[in-house]
């Protein structure tokens, strides 16, 4: 499973606060303890209240690359925003995201290769978000399809079938994780899978349990990555103990604390 | 979900002793404490201690039907003792179990036809236990064409995989997990499929995570029923989050506590 970080983003009081008044320290804490906790990858996102997107990104870039070279994952919807970012980038990069339309698709494909980034696609369009599996499924290849066509390797693209809250979108949940299964086979080699987690709980009053639960079903249905919160100990747990089961890590009685080591 | 509480096995001690000693309070409380947990159905095993099974089950079930109205799954390798519980039960009942074996089918098949039960297929055989997905199918394949030849209801059916400790078997994990989508896919009418569900974390240093998570993940495979522990409080509330997220019951923000209510 690669794990992305999801903490440091401006909608956070503290990072919106840090990014705000440049401060370091705190976005390389969390940035640090993030990685301690397991994360393979820290999305860098400067929130909604950030007036400066094309310079504060570049500023959160450096300064986490400070103290970690971990891949980054650019996480705007503003591709000059994006770009910003990847000019200043030395580590890997991850570029969250682009979406099924066609304009987004012929900016942000190309900046992918240019800048030999991994790739999420969002299996939305601007006719909004897909209400059933055949609609994700479809939305799914096109963005595949035209990375293809772009030359943009398959197998760096990541698929995310959004995950819509629980309470308001009980009955779209069954798609969502066999849409996980599908987008799979959609080509040889095979795109990648994602999911930004924490959305499946947004409202409920158990949202670590369910957040931990659906990562789990969604692990069962061949996930491969998750933008998710690192320092929740029991839906790390319950990541480890899930590719346990797969037969991805190998068993030790100290299996939790093993994988956290690695 | 049909969940069918493992708690009244002779193999503890406390129900063993109970046995022996014909101590009705011991097994009537652990019944009503499964059921109040949100059992469906119990378990009913003597446990290999028991001299006397073929006395030893039919007490039991008499004891337990002072208590409840729930179904009682008679659980036995031996057919004349779940033939002795037969007998005697009022409430309805799961036979647990029949394997692959011809003279097994022969004789527990009818039986349930003849009690109008419902029945717990282990996809195993006199040759063992199987090694991989293709032998799994193939027995639930001749346990599915054996009741159907006989008129046994294949929806009345329920298909158990063999779940196999993870510390021994964790390469067979996903087959077995895939094994469950698989079964439900045999005939039309589906079969039902179900999972011994301790067994996984048989010998692991993490056995209530191990369970649920596992749980989890076969549920996320469309699993029907299980047998497992309910007084394992966050193995039901993992149980009911992951069927409130396939849509089984309607959210609502005290969906924990609605459910066991239910």
């Amino acid at each position: 499973m690669f794990i992305i970080g999801e903490l440091i983003n401006g909608m956070y009081n503290n990072i919106g606060k840090a990014i705000k008044e440049h401060d370091k320290a705190v976005i390389q804490k969390c940035a640090q303890d993030q990685i301690n906790a397991g994360a393979d990858c820290l999305d860098v996102n400067c929130g909604p209240a950030s007036k400066q997107p094309v310079s504060d990104l570049p500023w959160l870039v450096e300064v986490i690359q400070e103290v970690t070279d971990k891949p980054l994952s650019l996480d705007s919807s503003k591709p000059q925003v994006i770009e910003a970012g990847l000019k200043v980038a030395k580590n890997k990069v991850v570029i969250n995201s682009v979406t099924a339309d066609p304009e987004k698709l012929a900016v942000l494909v190309p900046l992918a290769k240019k800048y030999n980034t991994k790739l999420i696609g969002l299996t939305i369009s601007a006719k909004g978000i897909p209400q059933n599996k055949d609609q994700r499924l479809e939305l799914a290849a096109t963005i595949v399809a035209h990375c293809a066509d772009a030359g943009f390797p398959v197998e760096d693209l990541y698929l995310d079938p959004i995950v819509l809250p629980v309470n308001v979108a009980q009955a779209q949940m069954k798609d969502i994780l066999e849409s996980i299964h599908e987008f799979k086979i959609i080509s040889d080699p095979s795109p990648k899978t994602i999911v930004g987690l924490s959305n499946v709980s947004q409202g409920t009053k158990a949202r670590n349990l369910v957040n931990r639960i659906f990562l789990t079903m969604a692990i069962a249905q061949g996930l491969d990555a998750a933008i998710l919160d690192p320092l929740d100990n029991d839906l790390m747990d319950a990541l480890i103990t899930s590719e346990l089961i797969l037969n991805k890590n190998i068993y030790c009685d100290s299996f939790l604390s093993a994988y956290r080591k690695k």
